[in-house]
């Protein structure tokens, strides 16, 4: 099979901008289970659980993605109603966890292609099955950076795999089939004039690379096998550095891909850990990293609450969460006498 | 670059046993960092804390590993101090799970051929720091069966990709590199010796296809995206069926490429979740799959059993756990007296 594109966008929506699914045996499905996430067609409402999304975040890990959902929420000042917090929504899948705070989806993919490939297909038929119109999709994430310091902020303009090759291979029916693996171009424009001249870190564009181990794939010399000399490294990293490669990462490719097939307009942003020119193991201290792994998620949080904004959408009565603060001072003494009581 | 193979085992081992890194560049670092195992070769004293290993089994889920640690430890007569339990081991990675149960260690790889490499070559490195000595790695997972029914038990003799093709190809620095996916006959014939007649279900050896994704790859009709009939589909898996294909999974290939390369001993069981020659979709109940995915643990289970019955290190005087319970009447009682207490 050759090159599959999916051509405009408008090939790939219904005219009401909801998400068309490229499978016409869906339909004739007496229930779709969505296996990874814990959901099914017809054992829960879509439509009502999920109708009003407008964002889907994906990122590494469970733990992130629960701290990116209850950071947006005070961003937007979603509110719960007394009493109540958030879960995860596909606890039962131990798979992926997956946070809703008001039009915002927060779910975790794990490493690698496959892994987030698993979860498009199956986040794809959810903004299918919940009938939601013109999602965006951001992937925010850690990387290594090349020729960049770490703690930068890379928006990817396009992907390439391990053979700087802009499309996605994968062997289907014995055969291999390539997808382009095309970010929405103006989405990163606009993600990039979102960065602030007071952020203390820099925000650039280029190009992503994408491989399926980070070891030996990514030219590390640290890995259990390394047949190759720190010189044939530097080659390379220099290599493709010139060919435009700003960083390294496992799961833009499929991102990239899979959504641009969907129609869905996505972005990748991720932060770098090192400076692949400098060394190949992440040295930064933890709190260091804890605060350069909130970068992504501050860049596509304004995003997102300049869209919301636009919109009439965004709460302006202070922050979010599930309790009512009248007075932070007096919230506080209740909170301490409360716990002394015996 | 060609296929690689790393000859007999007597090339992958020093003369005492222990795990080889063929990595020249480990020794002169002044500290290995397992990043996604949250340990470190100088920050952690890796031979005390491993150096006891015998067994690493790998399986999907942090979940199912915690379960399949607790049960091993009931089953190999491990005893913890009281007042102590297991503790994940990597927890400040969020990344994977790891249970230590005296010589068995149980980790979760996460979905798919990069996420389980990332952990292989770290463990690979955990085993060489640790001086662990011909350890004998087993992944323990689910996959769909082709031709043989939901629940059955499948042991891998060999794993292909989804050309059919024996080996794991990887680009690195730019140029495709080659692995030769072995496993371990003489452990698969071992393994398969262990299946016991009154097991309620079938344990089968077989050739393992290993996928890029779970749905296009594996020839499903319930993707986001499908381009081909149903009749496609059935083709291509009788197809692979005469080729000697018993189940598709996600991870194998990874697995034994890596394993092989390391001069590691090393199987794939596996259960089978439904006959891919009727379905696609996961459709049996909740409690029916949780007993399904403890049949590989069974089975690997009665290896590590016989093998430190064998060497004289399984304890005898009844199971594990953190309490010595002498009598589990008053054991209870003492329990449900403990809780009626305000």
């Amino acid at each position: 099979m050759g090159v599959q594109d999916s051509g405009s966008s408008a090939d790939n929506e219904y005219p009401d901008g909801s998400v068309r699914l490229r499978n016409p045996h869906i339909q004739l499905m007496d229930q779709d289970i969505l296996y990874h996430l814990a959901l099914g067609s017809e054992s829960h409402d879509l439509v009502s659980m999920f109708g009003d999304v407008k964002f889907v975040c994906l990122g590494g890990t469970p733990k992130r993605m629960e701290q990116f959902a209850f950071s947006i929420m005070d961003e937007i000042g979603h509110k719960l109603p007394a009493g109540t917090t958030l879960l995860d929504i596909s606890r039962y899948s131990y798979r992926y966890s997956m946070y809703k705070v008001g039009p915002v989806l927060a779910i975790s993919h794990g490493m690698g292609i496959p892994s987030v490939g698993i979860l498009l297909h199956e986040v794809i038929k959810l903004m299918y099955h919940a009938r939601v119109r013109d999602p965006i999709f951001f992937r925010i994430g850690t990387c290594g950076g090349i020729g960049i310091e770490g703690g930068t902020v890379v928006i990817s303009e396009d992907a390439v795999d391990g053979l700087l090759r802009p499309t996605l291979e994968l062997p289907v029916l014995g055969k291999l089939l390539q997808r382009p693996a095309k970010l929405d171009k103006k989405l990163a424009r606009e993600l990039k004039s979102l960065a602030s001249a007071e952020d203390p870190y820099d925000t650039v564009t280029g190009r992503t690379m994408c491989t399926y181990d980070f070891y030996e794939g990514q030219g590390r010399l640290d890995g259990a096998f390394c047949d190759y000399t720190e010189a044939d490294k530097m080659h390379y990293m220099t290599q493709i550095h010139k060919a435009g490669v700003v960083n390294i990462e496992m799961e833009s490719l499929s991102f990239a891909a899979l959504t641009h097939h969907a129609g869905i307009k996505a972005a990748v942003v991720c932060v770098t850990l090192m400076d692949r020119l400098k060394n190949d193991q992440v040295l930064a201290p933890k709190e260091v990293l804890d605060e350069w792994q909130s970068r992504p998620q501050i860049l596509v949080s304004r995003y997102i609450k300049r869209y919301l904004s636009m919109k009439g959408r965004l709460s302006l009565d202070g922050p979010g969460g599930s309790m009512c603060v009248k007075s932070p001072r007096r919230f506080k003494l209740v909170q301490q006498e409360s716990e002394t009581y015996d």
